[in-house]
């Protein structure tokens, strides 16, 4: 068999172990050096295709590509750049298949989202058109854990982790102060369009009466008045109330709580999220002192509390998609199949891309409680397993000691492209 | 010598690791049984001994107590109460030592920030005054790290790593997404009246170029023109730019950034805070897509990333404390002294109350760069072995095993206090 060099691109948000899934992939591609060459990375996803930016991984030292094992985001860079339709913009897709030609490229790795596994099809789809005989894999990564197909998606468990400890953690705070100070705690959290990032908040919760007290979820339209009327009667109850809300939450009419036209509902003008929306909100309905957070980057970057089993999963899907590769499988996804809940036992599977393209997996309703304002022990049973395990990367001078690469380029072979 | 019962009580804004200074102080009082019958604790601070609500420390296991060690917040609750001047207030003071009398406390400990030393010593003034004999012992706690007499306060090297830690992390993320998403984040750091907080993010760069690029700090007053001209200049070199900014911001007249009567520099109704403020401030002049982080209560309750020498330090206060006090010594302070910067080696020493009570020690000019911008290496050198170890608490389920108390009150033998 002939010897072809890889391609491997990071696009969308970037995670805490997307950078696992790339140690996976570039350790397992050098284990098969006798079929793989050299794995190039794209500088800023799949930029560096079109703008023929490839990073040669073959200059960074196995410790450095180890070392990417618990470095956090995106280390090749990521990108937000979706492909159009392949007779929109056929140019495009034209030109990565010239670079991919120029630098002997045989296997495509796509690590990213829905959207990127829509690309990744649609690459798979052009290069058996054009007879370019190139393996095409989608690699699952996004905190979101929104795509279908797969049990969850790396890249969550961490950020469940982060959210859950946090919340522990600032309920704890909330609880000792509540008798004369901040008697309300709003959290924000990222998931835009689907509650999985606020939902794994609730499993800080273990007795009746620990934080979180409430969940706000997009799933669920926002109701103010039973909202107050739940927020009021958990502070009377116990002193405090933590409320976790996503970023996504929505009102009855579909629109996102922190997007209306710049003024809430109060009619002030709004700078702020959902966090803020929120806290100012009850602090007007019922004038508790209220503080909040807004987490932000600090959850999905957050490699310092990674979920260990997050991080396994994250480098088997990335050492899957090569294995995959190698036996001549093409136009597929790595996925996690969950065997049992408890003891949790898992092993890779595959998708097609076809299926998995632009679909989006939300909460189901199973998971949400009936209030819709908490989760049920259904969504614990599936959450729980994902935060399991520390990994914690190592330290110096008190700082986590994250990987530096070179970055080295590859030497350009074609004239500039002016797409973009 | 006579057995006599202790009182501790825990003041103000809660720590990561004043709990640590709990089970220092608890475990060094069992361990002279002989001296010291037993802790009461009081139920929400300084409230809990005018009200006669002392938690009996002694129902609680060995095992819980040592578990106290690693559990953020104020286990027996805080309270924001600052007992007036002795003459305005003497109620307040007398009902105190009622309540000392009813339950044979013969020890009082104060673990909190300036307004506690200055409580403590007042207490032991009128104790003096009164012919009641008592010993008051302050023991420093605030992440605000603004105590005077101490190198560092207890609770600020906690607070220091996390934000060091979340900068580099949440700077990673945003180096690997700049290309075509965010350009500039704002994490918005505790510190209202001192930059200690802000400037310890600054740690987390090590090589030119590395985030955080810009600090915002209490002590400069904030110059727009010159700060978005940094930021500018920040994305033109590198790419991205990572600002740290000290909720404690101050304009040139002294006010602070984020209480301008409600309204922004650009008459929009402010809602947010520091972070929403600087984040559009930037987006308004310079149009670079923006995202801000509140870290909030998230900080300073972050256990799970706590400096091992902050725990160290947290705990020696407590024993020593005690230890302070069976020796006789009055109205004093546990302190951090330093004996060298690298190797780092403390030891305890001891402040007089009447010394420390109400000073507030801010950011020194030599800790801040000739630009204001960022921190000298003289402030790196101070603040660098604060943040050193790490000291990783327990986990089940995925999740930190944080003490639960039982908090068993002491029978009431006073009629009911009507202060408060």
């Amino acid at each position: 068999m002939t010897k072809r060099n890889a391609f491997y691109a990071q696009s969308g948000g970037v995670t805490a172990v997307i950078n696992a899934t790339a140690c996976g992939l570039i350790e397992t591609a050098r284990h098969n050096a006798d079929r793989i060459n050299t794995v190039f990375a794209g500088n800023n996803g799949i930029l560096g295709a079109l703008h023929e930016e490839l990073i040669d991984t073959s200059q960074e030292s196995a410790r450095t590509i180890a070392a990417l094992r618990y470095t956090p985001a995106g280390a090749f860079g990521s990108a937000r750049y979706k492909l159009k339709g392949l007779e929109e913009n056929r140019a495009e897709y034209e030109r990565l298949f010239e670079v991919f030609d120029a630098h002997d490229i045989g296997y495509f790795f796509y690590n990213g989202g829905g959207d990127s596994q829509d690309t990744t099809h649609k690459v798979a789809q052009l290069g058996a058109q054009l007879g370019y005989p190139i393996t095409c894999i989608g690699i699952p990564k996004t905190v979101d854990n929104d795509l279908p197909g797969t049990d969850n998606c790396p890249g969550f468990g961490s950020v469940a982790k982060y959210v859950a400890v946090s919340t522990r953690e600032a309920g704890l705070d909330v609880a000792s102060m509540a008798k004369t100070s901040t008697k309300v705690f709003v959290l924000e959290t990222m998931g835009r369009h689907a509650g999985w990032i606020a939902a794994a908040a609730g499993l800080a919760q273990e007795l009746h009466g620990e934080p979180p007290h409430l969940i706000l979820l997009p799933e669920i339209p926002f109701d103010r008045e039973r909202f107050l009327s739940r927020v009021e009667q958990t502070v009377q109850e116990f002193g405090y109330c933590v409320v976790v809300a996503s970023e996504g939450v929505r009102n009855a009419d579909g629109a996102f709580l922190s997007d209306q036209g710049g003024k809430d509902a109060f009619g002030h003008t709004q700078l702020g999220g959902v966090a803020t929306l929120v806290a100012r909100l009850i602090n007007d309905a019922l004038g508790y002192k209220y503080h909040y957070a807004i987490a932000d980057y600090l959850q999905r970057a957050a490699r310092h509390i990674a979920s260990r089993t997050d991080v396994e999963q994250a480098y088997a899907v990335g050492q899957a998609a090569v294995e995959f590769a190698l036996t001549g499988k093409n136009a597929i996804m790595p996925t996690i199949v969950r065997l049992s809940d408890d003891p949790y036992r898992w092993q890779v599977g595959e998708a097609r891309l076809a299926e998995v393209a632009n679909v989006e997996r939300k909460l189901p309703a199973e998971y949400i409680s009936q209030d819709g304002l908490h989760i049920t022990s259904q969504c614990r049973r599936y959450l729980r397993p994902l935060i399991v395990g520390e990994d914690y990367p190592p330290y110096e001078n008190g700082l986590p000691s994250y990987a530096r690469l070179r970055r080295c380029m590859a030497s350009q072979k074609l004239p500039q492209f002016n797409g973009r």
